[in-house]
């Protein structure tokens, strides 16, 4: 038998909260979860900062991907298997790109890349085709195996039909970090009715569809991301935290630019300060690396970098305010000035951040993040762009809601012992 | 307003996914949450290793030690307030003890009491009494706060309603996290209703007793307890990683005994060694440093770290084989002989492990885990011990099960390349 | 003590699967609940015919009574009580008023108002008013307690933050039929965080207003609404199952104008057939009569009334097609004249139905149900209307939307053994 | 393609809120479910009156019937089906027996049962072989069919691995139930992982066995059984509801005997008043008939059945003191003749009732209700009864556990406008 038909003897399961149970059957997949690189995903959280305002989000990205496996496996065998328009040969590889979508990322991954400008997507590129287990494995099945598994991760595959399964508007990833942070967490928000969502999914040669029966099951689902946004991922608190962890990488790298003598040669992070970062030292990063790190920081002769690794570990983060930049900008021009008066450096303790999310969108031709708009399929055949359909989505169809708020250290301001009049000043402007 | 008594504003809350919300109104609650030793309880998980059995179970002490303090809450507030034998004077510190009860743990606790030879109660203490931020709040509330505190967690307050409340056979501590585990590793086991029980506690001197009529609830906290150690607290995964975690601990120390020369310096870990540890060392010790040390000592040039290294942080784990040690300890001296043939160290790489639960008991006196038997609550006003009144109950109670394991590596035993007519005898004597 | 303070001994609690416990302290309330007027609610199912598509829906209004009872008594106890704006002596009234919103209904509420044209309001009045269990407890209260509550109930209190409690576009009724309706017949579209809400919410004088903070939690609220009602309420099936029931109430009522002699005298009807009905035939009617009726109407020689019967009864409902009034009148028109020829009478057997709803609307003055708007409580103190800060909320407000279908017993047009051409056409124009 | 093979053109689900769907596929179980005499249990609660205790327990055998053949799916869908030990052709005889095997259940059958001398089973055998909807459908399989289906339900059928699926100490029957029960009361106790313990089911020639690793899920399962017959089932306030409801059939028995003119004819009651009843009559009997019988015979001239009907309507029930038969005999006979001179007819008034049960057994040869233990399938293919290896389940094994408890009106007793003195004696005597 070929390595990519062969079956575990007896199927596997992973206990999991959320789908109950990850079944295993391929020999593939088992193979696949034992590799170091996919093992490395336990050591990088799900939400990043979060888990410090939702104490429950202390999930990792392994949970995760397990997760986004087992709902495209209940696709493919529950629901599509024997229809004429799935050619069940994807099977393996749709599994596979589902299990590893996530592999490149690391630690903190959007304050990492913005900081060390890098695109964790190459890395997940990188670990596929690269000379590791992950790799090993794949090339059991195949000699282009893992390119045709990268190409759908990267979405340049031509199986669009299994692109969407993973990356689109309602694909198998959303559906599961959806409902997984809800349940960490502990809102209610992620909830919505994924077994009748399967049920209803159809495929076609461009895209999964939905029949029109299910159309109720994807607004709530719509709605359900719209509220996780706002409530869970742009919370304030956990945008304070990543703030903070942006300032931290700046100050390091600033630092090192400046032959700064670290106490403890931070060796790890020496090709990223260079940004020159190659696979095995990528590899190396994971949240326990930036956490020892963190900590030994704290007793760092500069100050600005041990503080701000004291206020992330310790959980002594900003406090914000709401911040209009069309505005306010001259505020925020006045307040730079006021801070440095009070020698209080504004370039990391003042910081805008912006949050933006567009719940959903029928078409958004030459732009970055182009999705397919979500399609139904209606009783007499016929494709219908969703928003045609639902009056809930076309309602917010297409509305990008943006958000800023100033970070600042509300315990520096309050400190009197220093620029008191100062930072009356500033306090008055901030309130 | 004196300290003590001082309320916040607003209400605080923390999203808990087990008890919905956690509440604070209480100031020096909400100071002890804000304070580095307790924050630094998120970076030390509830169940150790047990994550690598059940992927969901990554969540951290800090989520306990809310829950054990919201439960409290809840039978203080909405329970005992108001009863003649409860003396809301306590209220406080109660929810102080209740919040602290796990605060001198470290990461991967027993196995590095084991090793080091510590106990993780000492250090608890030692938070509390030492010069800590813990402490400073404490002593806001009254210079002997921080003993009283700390005698309640080590059990010898004269307050023996209050202890029993914390550590008892059916205390906050236990309660929650059996609904915590169970909800984190995703198994239905955990769960009995906790509603109930707290409605039918009432205070006596002594200790906390529960209503007659709340019997049955009790019985199925005693059948939660109990599946959730053998289902999950034991399970042999999770027993194996902790066998490699301790044997790389082991192995540490030994080497720096014989003065061997690490590649990097373990300067986390050197008073550990010696036996000498302060209160600044550890709580420097957190999982993040743990699993740094672990990575890094992949590098290290001794065979045996390195190799249990890569186990442990790979998930590349030793497999098991069930273990009667009356009936064979013959053939483990047997095996230990053949695995010296076969080149593998038997210290490091042929465990025994043993687990043994005692469900409930009614009387242990003299035993170094004495607990007071749960008492009932008769509608005559007497008590009753709890199995005097339930069959269920009687017929586990006193039942000690212990279970052993023997724990090798089977990819050595499986390379055919080096000593394979012994690895046969040794495979055969394992099957 | 008077009776309205009297507190039961201990407090009772009845277990609920919605949440958790209805706890009861009040000697009132727990005398209301105990009434024949109060138990007959046992004998109402919550969703009418609803149970006939989702089989779990078979919960009665006293179920329903007992959860709108606790969501008030919480948000008083829990977040009223103390606050300068609430007047706690309010709260027995708002109580009662909470518990007995719904005396008044009798069995299929709808499709009886309809066919006798009686409004079950007025029958809600009369038992809190009339010579009743209810009215006597009420009584003993004060003389003039029983007219509060029933003004309270019909909105015409002076009390508009109580009326607001128990009727409002976020109203304790509202809150618990979405997540109880939700819970039984196992949707998930009800779910939302009402702890969250109870949280948030102020008392005002005009009405209960909500704290800005917790907008999100009331958009996923009114979302929730939104769903269940297309969703559940709506469903096509259930109300194939109305229109039966609406039709066989109207053939027995015109049977009896026609002096039709019924084999089995319809007495608990005649009365309604007048429409003449007394207090004590209207407590009398609950389901079990209602369903006793008609099993025994299957037995009439009346063709059409045994027929309907015996559709209800053993589900065999009307099939449906989509119909739009304002461009299939005709195509209406046409099939009244075909079904006559098929000698099937379209009275009965060819039925319009239409659904409608409005999700959320900020003012509708003059309107027959003329509802107070959401208002938020800004930071500030100012009071916001809902629509103007959710974009969500602002998207759907005032849009009503409405559905009509055309409904039609699909086994007589299979039947081809008479007047099969003129059923061929009807079913052409059908599909 | 043969009625048994055929298939529906797309699959059909029915929301269930603890199975989540109900999947039908086959034509057959399609028609079965559509058949008024399936349609009937609709109008019989699945736990009589249990809904009296915990108000959300209103669901149907409807509901339960659905439950238990969506449970055989599932075993023979996702676990047998392949298998050699299991042989397909016995997938729809199956099918059908678990969606079957309570149609034979009038309302508040044990109480009807006792009353008027007959067993339910014997009605389901005569639905299935009768002239009825169903046993069209059946035929429509095959000429002899229905006789295999009832020999199921009967457990005489010589397919004893079919029978065990429905009919033992582990089957689909106990699953549905205990979950369901468990959902619509609200009450934590009945959850178990049904999920587990499907898993490790194996098919065996003498019925189904568990294979040894899933023991702890089975463990849970009994004690979940336990606990709901002890917290649910047995539930004294329900079981006074029970006296009275037996209370009051025996009273109408003994006036029809006595040639009592009814001033309602209970026509729908003679053939079971003289213990003759035909199918036609069964069939007819459900809830709502017998709560319409209730509701008139409140306005009998009997006192007696007036009063007992009054009580069971608007839920007035008998109180109860603990009874111990071994040493209280005595005090009964006294009760007896003081309750005559009290003028409360000991008869209907003073009620021994008795609750048992055996939690599990492994062999009870030769007693009426003789059922199999469960098995465990050992590693090494060898089968063991579960009480060998659990020692839970030992302990509990064979451990009968009975409860009586005396029934009697409070509110009798409590009037004190006659036999003052007397009541005081039965007061004494009872408390």
């Amino acid at each position: 038998m070929t390595y990519s038909a062969e079956k575990l003897n007896e199927e596997k399961v992973f206990k999991d909260p959320v789908h109950r149970y990850v079944h295993v059957r391929d020999r593939v997949i088992w193979d696949l979860v034992g590799t170091k690189e996919f093992q490395r995903l336990r050591r990088i959280k799900q939400l990043g900062t979060t888990f410090l305002t939702f104490h429950g989000a202390e999930h990792s990205r392994f949970n995760h991907s397990l997760g986004v496996y087992e709902i495209v496996r209940r696709i493919i065998d529950d629901v599509f298997d024997g229809r004429p328009e799935w050619d069940n040969d994807d099977r393996l590889l749709t599994l596979c790109a589902a299990l590893l979508h996530d592999l490149g990322h690391g630690p903190f991954s959007h304050a990492f890349e913005k900081v060390f400008d890098f695109d964790h997507e190459d890395f997940t590129r990188a670990i596929i085709l690269g000379e590791t287990e992950v790799n090993k494995v794949l090339k059991n099945v195949g000699p282009d195996f893992p390119e045709k598994v990268a190409e759908v991760i990267a979405k340049t595959s031509e199986k669009k039909i299994v692109v969407s399964m993973i990356s689109s508007q309602i694909d198998a990833d959303r559906m599961d970090y959806l409902q997984r942070d809800a349940y960490f967490t502990g809102v209610s928000y992620g909830q919505f009715d994924m077994e009748r969502i399967l049920r209803v999914m159809r495929p076609r040669e461009e895209q999964v569809v939905i029949k029109k029966s299910g159309m109720h099951a994807v607004e709530d689902y719509i709605m359900s991301r719209y509220q996780m946004y706002w409530q869970v991922y742009f919370h304030p608190v956990s945008r304070s935290a990543e703030v903070i962890l942006t300032k931290i990488l700046h100050r390091a790298k600033q630092l090192y630019k400046e032959n700064y003598a670290f106490k403890h040669e931070p060796q790890h992070f020496t090709s990223f300060f260079c940004e020159n970062v190659t696979l095995e030292d990528y590899l190396k990063l994971d949240e326990a690396v930036i956490m020892f790190y963190f900590q030994i920081w704290q007793n760092e002769t500069d100050l600005i970098l041990s503080d701000l690794c004291r206020r992330f570990v310790n959980r002594n983060l900003f406090k914000y305010a709401e911040f209009d930049p069309a505005k306010e900008y001259k505020k925020l021009a006045e307040l730079n000035v006021l801070f440095l008066k009070a020698g209080i450096d504004p370039e990391y303790y003042l910081v805008v951040d912006s949050s933006s999310d567009l719940p959903y969108d029928f078409y958004r031709p030459g732009e970055e993040e182009e999705r397919l708009p979500i399609h139904l399929l209606m009783k007499n055949g016929e494709l219908r762009e969703l928003s045609r359909e639902s009056e809930i989505v076309d309602a917010i169809s297409g509305k990008r809601r943006t958000d800023h708020k100033l970070y600042y250290p509300a315990d520096f301001l309050a400190d009197e012992s220093t620029g008191k009049d100062i930072k009356k000043q500033i306090l008055a402007l901030l309130e």
